[in-house]
């Protein structure tokens, strides 16, 4: 059976006019091509930060788009990327006087789309750089020409970088930045049922009961394998664990997600960012900033996913910097 | 299988203690008896609101304490209403100085132990009074001596009241305002897949393919039929009739709710809200406030309700009123 109320070939320009519908104010749609800009942004922002992938993870991108945030998103169909001309169109709205920042997750489409759009740019005249998001551990081995999946890091990148943006940075200053933010970041994500496959219905892969695939994908590509479920408990200490272990530097205070993938309650979400900071508590580390909830699902997947990013020096100024989005609203301080 | 991660029999308050370290500055967390309170308050505001019911709503009630919404909520355990004491308790430390609204979904559950509540406060000395919150049109048969389920409206409600609130009005005064607000508001809700039953695993309830449950609660009890899927544009446009047809005066403008039941995509209610704006355009109904996602889920049932309530007089600027909650912000007109 298929779960999913997706009206056929539209949904996704459909679902993008309901958003700028819901939030006026902030967002300006377009549709040919079919992208989002903000209406507002800060004043000091000298570089324009376009974003975009896949849709079935929404909020990403479309509710991160405002200020404080990004200027544009770009979506493609559900799990594709977009058009190099969506992103080229978006891009030339966005800019700043100092160009634009494409903020990417690594995939092969998105990094071959935001190319040629890039050059396209280039051609126009218009500075652009590349921040690539490749935090999921599941898929760090060397014997994989593409590297890193982009997930659930993207949100905490996006947020950091609409901070910096907003003090003034410069575009290299920016995306040198950007890929210190990427870099210090590690996701890895446990699924409990598949996502509905939105072209044939039903589960896109069938997972034994009371298993778990350990290292899925946001696209609900498999992991190397199928586990036993351990017990939530168990379950988290040990993501905890692994994330800890596969960042590159030493993790004393950190921004914390944790991620639903779909179908997973704010409820088990809650509680399992309780037991996270447990955990964390335990190992001397301090969570700085968190975000909890779905952010960066895979369509109605039933799991969650746990990124940590290490804090440097001053970054903890970008994740509080005022931000409003439709997905992501920080006040600014109290007078 | 079961798809759910909830830590045994703790999980509601692990929630709501990961729910607390959220947002240290919003919420503080009472655990003998089990309640949240709101840490700062509108100085204008006479009256504490307090709501609450069964866990598996979220982000219903917890997520809707804070400065221009609730002042307390009271969890139950999943789906199961709140202890009398963790009320009394919860309102004793909310209480403003003209007493406690409560603000009650229609159960019997709910009903009584709000009632006892209520009592207990009284002998207090503290005044307190109700507004029932009854919308779901698809439990409005007369044979019902229960009357009609509380679902969706909850949240505008529980907005439309905290707005009011913050204007100083006495208890009588607001108590009467909510029931108007509660009165002036209709849901109905459609499901494709039951909720994971918590205690055994698996879907609550079997639904044929291609079949729609048509007037489901959430809780997932059952509707009278299940109905065979007649394709999106079509069922929006039915319930949209329905719900419309439902509401005791003219809608002439409207707050328009679109709410996930748990396990559907910002995606696919995006696109459903579009469809909605579309049907109420075509039906000359003017929509003055909206909320899109997953406010008032059942678990995670795929699935989504509509929700209409008939703006009155002076209704619309307690909607824009300022407020933040976890899951709801209202940011001050820009200066």
């Amino acid at each position: 059976m298929n779960r999913l109320f997706l009206p056929a070939d539209n949904a996704v320009e459909r679902a993008l006019q309901g958003l700028a519908l819901t939030h006026p104010d902030l967002l300006e749609l377009h549709r040919d091509p079919l992208y989002l800009t903000g209406r507002r942004r800060n004043p000091a922002r000298r570089v324009g930060l376009v974003s975009g992938g896949g849709s079935g993870h929404e909020p990403l991108h479309s509710g991160f788009v405002g200020p404080g945030m990004l200027d544009a998103a770009v979506p493609g169909r559900v799990f594709a990327s977009p058009h190099n001309r969506q992103i080229h169109e978006a891009s030339k709205k966005a800019a700043g006087p100092d160009g634009v920042l494409h903020i990417v997750k690594n995939y092969t489409g998105d990094r071959i789309n935001f190319g040629i759009a890039a050059e396209r740019l280039r051609a126009d005249g218009i500075p652009v750089r590349r921040v690539l998001v490749d935090d999921d551990l599941a898929t760090d081995d060397a014997s994989t020409a593409t590297g890193r999946r982009g997930t659930g890091a993207t949100v905490l990148v996006e947020k950091l970088l609409g901070g910096a943006a907003d003090t003034g940075l410069g575009l290299d200053e920016l995306a040198d930045l950007g890929t210190l933010f990427a870099d210090a970041s590690r996701s890895v994500a446990v699924a409990a049922r598949a996502q509905t496959s939105p072209s044939r219905g039903g589960e896109a892969f069938e997972l034994p009961d009371n298993t778990l695939e350990y290292g899925v994908g946001i696209h609900g590509e498999r992991a190397a394998e199928a586990l036993p479920n351990p017990g939530l408990e168990d379950l988290v200490a040990h993501m905890t664990d692994q994330v800890l272990g596969a960042l590159p530097h030493a993790a004393d205070s950190v921004l914390l997600l944790v991620n639903g993938l779909g179908a997973t309650t704010l409820l088990e979400l809650q509680a399992v960012h309780a037991l996270v900071c447990e955990a964390l508590d335990k190992r001397g580390v301090h969570v700085a900033g968190r975000l909890v909830g779905t952010y960066v699902p895979a369509l109605d997947m039933s799991g969650f996913s746990l990124t940590l990013t290490t804090l440097g020096a001053g970054w903890l100024d970008f994740w509080n910097s005022p931000a409003h989005t439709p997905a992501f609203t920080v006040l600014e301080p109290t007078r």
